[in-house]
Order: C-alpha cells, then structure tokens, then sequence
C-alpha cells in the first residue's frame, strides 16, 4: 500500500474553490455548510457550488462538524450481525432512512460481548453522533449500557424496563393471529402450536395471538395443542409427532427453522406438506422459508422496518405512543405449505 | 479500541523501530508503509521487520493520524448484508481487527445499488478515512468504482481485473480438493459433482480442486459426474436424479442450498444420507449446515478472516502476494453426512 501523499493529486482546498468562484474562504464555507442565517447572494452561491462541482471538492466532514457543533453521525449497536441476516436488515432499513435525512450510520457490531460493547458506545460519543440505536437480533427485554444516557437513545426489537426510552418492536400478538388465521382460513380446526422453550415477548405474544384467533373463529383453545420446544429444527423435528398423534391438520411453528425440521418429521412417517399437515412459520428467513419443498407460508419479522422506524424515532419524525412503544407489524407471506395452490409466489429469482 | 496512555506501556515509536535497527527514521517509514521507488537493502529491510516484530511496533497508532492527515476511520462498503449472514461475517471480522488497532469502522450497505455506492464512497472519504475495504458477497471479479483511486483500497472477496488492487480472496481450489477429499476418506470412487450455473471463480476453482483430490486418489475423472445447477435448494432436488441414475455414492455439492435440495431429493426416492448417498456441501452457512437431518459435513467459506485480513492488508501489516492477491484457505467443517460416526459435532447449542 503507497501512502495517499505521493500517489494522489494534492486534496481541493476551500480556498481553491474560494479562487475560482471569486469569493471569500469564508463565503464558501458558509454555503458548503449550509449555514443557516448567512447572507450569500444567489449568484454567488452558485459561482460557489459550481466550483465545487468543477474541482472536485470534498468538504472535510470532521471540519463540519466543528462548523456546526453536531455531527452527521447515527450510531446503529448490533448485537449478531455474523450469526443472521436480521441485525442486517435492521441496519439496511436503518441506513436507508439515515442516508435520506442526510446522516451517516456508525455501525458496531458487539456479537452480545459487553466490553466491545462499551467500546463502542465509548466510540460513538467520541465522535459525538446525533443519537444511538441499540438493537436486538431476537425481541427481548434488554438493560441498555449506561454509557447511552449520554445521548439520545432508541431501542430497536427490544425495549428497557420503565419505559424511559423510546422502543420499536415487532407486533407479535398480530403475527401470532396472522399465521393462526392462515390455516384457520383454509377450513383447519385442529391447530397445533410449536412455541418456544425461551421466555420472551415472542413466547408470550405469539400465544395469545393463537388463542384470539382460534377464538374469532369459534374454535376452542385446548392446551394440550400447544407445545414448547427448543426454537430450531431439532425442536420441530421432536415436537411434531406429540402434536400429529393428536390429529392436527395444521400447524403454527415458533419460527420457520422449527418448521424446518416439522418438514422433516413428516416426510419421515411418510407424510406430506400440506396434505397431511398444512404448516406456517415465522420469521420470512429468506434462505430457509422460500426454499423448502413446498416453500413454507409464513409470517415476515420487519427488521428492515424496525430500523427505518427507529432512525424516525431518533430524528423525531415518528412519535411513540405514550408507553414509549412504536409497535411494527409482521405482515403474512402466502406459499404453498398450507394450500398448494395458494401459494403466490413460486421460487424467487435464482441466487448467485 | 484506542491505545490508552494509562492501561497500555508507552506506545513503541518509529524511532525506537530505526534505533534498535540501526537504520534512519525515514527508512522505517519506508520499509513499514511500503512506499513505492524506495530503495532500500534486502538486508536492511529485514533488520526493519524484526525490529518491528520484537518491539511490537503498530504501524499505524494513533499519535500518527493527524500528522498523516488520516482519520481513525477505516471504509467498509457491503453489496449485501441484509440477505445472508455473509456480509456481516466480514464486516465482523474488519471490525475486531480495525479496533484492535484503534480504527472505527464506517460500514455502508449498498446492496449492489450503484447510487448507494457511490454515495457511500463519496461519504467514507469525506470523513477522510485510512482506507477503504470494497467487498462482495460472493467471490467474483468486480469493477471498483472510480472513487476508490482518491484512496487505499483492499477489495474482500473480490478482484479486479489488472490486479493493481490488493484483493484478498478464498482458496476455492483448496475448498474443493477439501470436499472431495473428505469423499475419497470414506472409500467413495464414484463422486458426483453439482457445481454452479453461475461463471465464476467458485465454479472454476472448486471444479478444478475436485479435479485434482480425484487424481490423487488415482480416480479418473468423467465428465458426466459434473452437473452444473441453480445454486440452491431447487437447482439440488433437480440435479442430484440424474446422478443417482449414474450410480453415485458420494456427491460434492456448490453450497450448502444445494445440498440441502439433494437431501429432499435422496428423501423422495425413499433413500437416506449418508447410507445410500454420501453429501458434502460448501459454505458452512449455519441456519443450514448444521440443522439438515444428518447435520451436513461441508467446507467453510471464511468470510470473517476475509474482513479480519483485508484490514491487515490495508494497514500494511500483511503483504499480498506478486499477483495481488492473499488467499484465504477454507477449512472443513466433519458432521454426519459423509459417515454418521464421524460427525464430531453435534447440533450446536440452542438458539433463542
């Protein structure tokens, strides 16, 4: 690697621009700035912002940021961003709107580790961001490091005790009632629930979900359709055969890697999706969901929306309610697992 | 992240480096910044690189950023992180080894949207960042875009034609000797390969490392054995019938999509894995490799040592090679679907 010095033309200066639009250094920093209450003729302003554009400036983001006492820094904490895709999307969406608004995202990512968490709170006062996101991979309830206080703070797919700070998650009472009703609506009365082994708002909210639904449809809830299980493919695979000898024809799994390894257990007695059994899950895991024989009818987790919403949030172009939630909802995906030919959509597009 | 004066010994100095090597300042300077035209002695260039080994001397501390009109940040523009774990393996691995020499990360998402990327460099070099790592999801060649000359630049997982740009990349050959290895171990002769549709340095390197671990094993290549498919779980289901008609016992699949596709292709025709066909897939992509029934043996692409050594290369702690390029080795990962006693790990723990 040659350093920059000698191996690239000297950097523009704001002089340089001063130079060729026949203005004051000061002139162009004002317009490159967006000083607000500067009095810069309009033609001026353009001889500038044409000089700008002929020499190539870049105006020096730190300087900026002496300029106007503020940074144009977001900082996003992530807790998995290796494990899943979904601290992805919250920093796609999250980016997404930062950009629109003129912001840079800081991303951190802490894989839950507690000094590279600190760390990179530490990181993202230094260089004095606008406010900090601190999200969840999975909905949980979360102690946010003390260093946040610091700053303003949002909460993203998970939430604080108390309340004190603004928090946006996923709706899953309506995710729960959305995949109960997609089998419901397909004449199914005995329906199965793989929820999760894990405490959480996902265990809880989803539940009641199921029972609202069964009950909007006339249907009984009966406990013992309801099983708990380790929230992956070993868990789908051992919980499905408790629930097939009680006759169900369909069922609502915690996620779609527990509907993964449903999949399994019913191919394994010789069964078939959905004939058999009809099956919904939970999350939209791209990679998994779309790609399982048949594709597997599910309903979306929102992180892209999660992170969009929380950077709304932070710049105060979202209000949350007055418990301090903003709450997102995870619309339904229709494939072919509960009725073959209800499925809209056929494979997607050929990855690489 | 930053080296603290009052937790940490004083920072060891380029001068202490030139002392203990009896060389100039300026020579050091040359030596560990790589700078281009300089002459300097193979003998003296030596003496430089112990001395920077034994005192530990980290090129590119902090006391240096303002002399060098360099900031702490390092770029890291990502064409996909919101759809695979990938990108965010990478991103993870730049960012451990960035910190650990006092370098934030300024990570921008482009998604392959050539208006993101554009802005995304514009801004990284605004905030006058050391460098920029430029990285692909998946191994291919890439056209850097024009804003990358104003800076150093690392491409991750990619090239560029000419090879002007260091690039550091996987070892798809050793990734393919290594699955088709982990094949002929067992005692398997006839190895289908389904490679990909896709032209690209994964289709030709991991072909050519089939090649090689077949003839080494003094197994003569057919032709017919490769199939290329759709590089996921339906391109699997339909290719692996036309290699079972031709008698195969193992099968070295392109990714672990595809092997999970062959795994419900072997499951239709009331066969097993790895009794009746042996499997091997390639990526090590958890959600799936880990969780198909039997958990399936495959090679890992390294994404995080990609991230974790293209931030080496960037600050002039690792060197490419003549071509350009630092290779990345992908090591195997054994679980149960080449033969179920071999499978050294289980399930993994429970996820949430």
């Amino acid at each position: 690697m040659s350093e920059r010095d000698d191996s690239t033309p000297r950097a523009v200066t704001m002089r340089d621009v001063a130079q060729a639009a026949g203005v004051s250094v000061s002139t162009v920093s004002h317009v490159v700035n967006d000083k607000k209450g500067a009095r810069i003729g309009k033609e001026a302003r353009e001889r500038v912002q044409r000089a700008v554009q002929e020499l190539g400036y870049r105006p020096n983001a730190m300087a900026k940021v002496l300029v106007k006492g503020h940074s144009r820094f977001l900082g996003l904490v992530a807790d998995a961003i290796a494990s899943t895709p979904f601290a992805g999307q919250i920093i796609r969406g999250a980016q997404d709107e930062a950009w629109r608004h003129g912001y840079v995202l800081l991303v951190a990512n802490t894989e839950g580790n507690e000094a590279a968490e600190t760390e990179a709170i530490a990181m993202m006062l230094e260089h004095k961001v606008r406010g900090v996101l601190y999200s969840a991979w999975y909905h949980r309830e979360v102690e946010p490091p003390a260093g946040l206080t610091e700053t303003d703070c949002v909460l993203v797919n998970c939430f604080a005790p108390g309340g004190d700070l603004p928090a946006v998650v996923p709706d899953e009472v309506a995710g729960g009632y959305e995949a109960t009703r997609m089998l419901l609506a397909e004449g199914h009365r005995r329906i199965g629930f793989i929820n999760t082994t894990s405490p959480s708002p996902a265990h809880d909210g989803r539940l009641e979900g199921y029972r609202r639904a069964l009950t909007d449809a006339g249907v009984s809830f009966e406990p013992d359709l309801v099983v708990d299980a380790r929230p992956d493919q070993e868990g789908g695979f051992e919980a499905i055969g408790p629930l097939l000898a009680q006759d169900v024809t369909g069922v609502f799994c915690h996620n779609d890697r527990v509907a993964m390894g449903v999949y399994d257990g019913v191919r394994e007695r010789g069964l078939r999706v959905p004939g058999d059994l009809a099956v919904v899950g939970f999350d939209n895991q791209e990679v998994i969901a779309a790609h399982l024989r048949p594709p597997l009818s599910t309903v979306a987790l929102p992180h892209y929306e999660l992170g969009r919403v929380g950077v709304r949030v932070l710049l105060g172009l979202d209000q949350p309610a007055d418990d301090g939630r903003v709450v997102v909802g995870c619309p339904p995906v229709h494939r072919a697992s509960v009725n073959v030919t209800a499925g809209v959509n056929g494979p997607p597009a050929a990855p690489h």
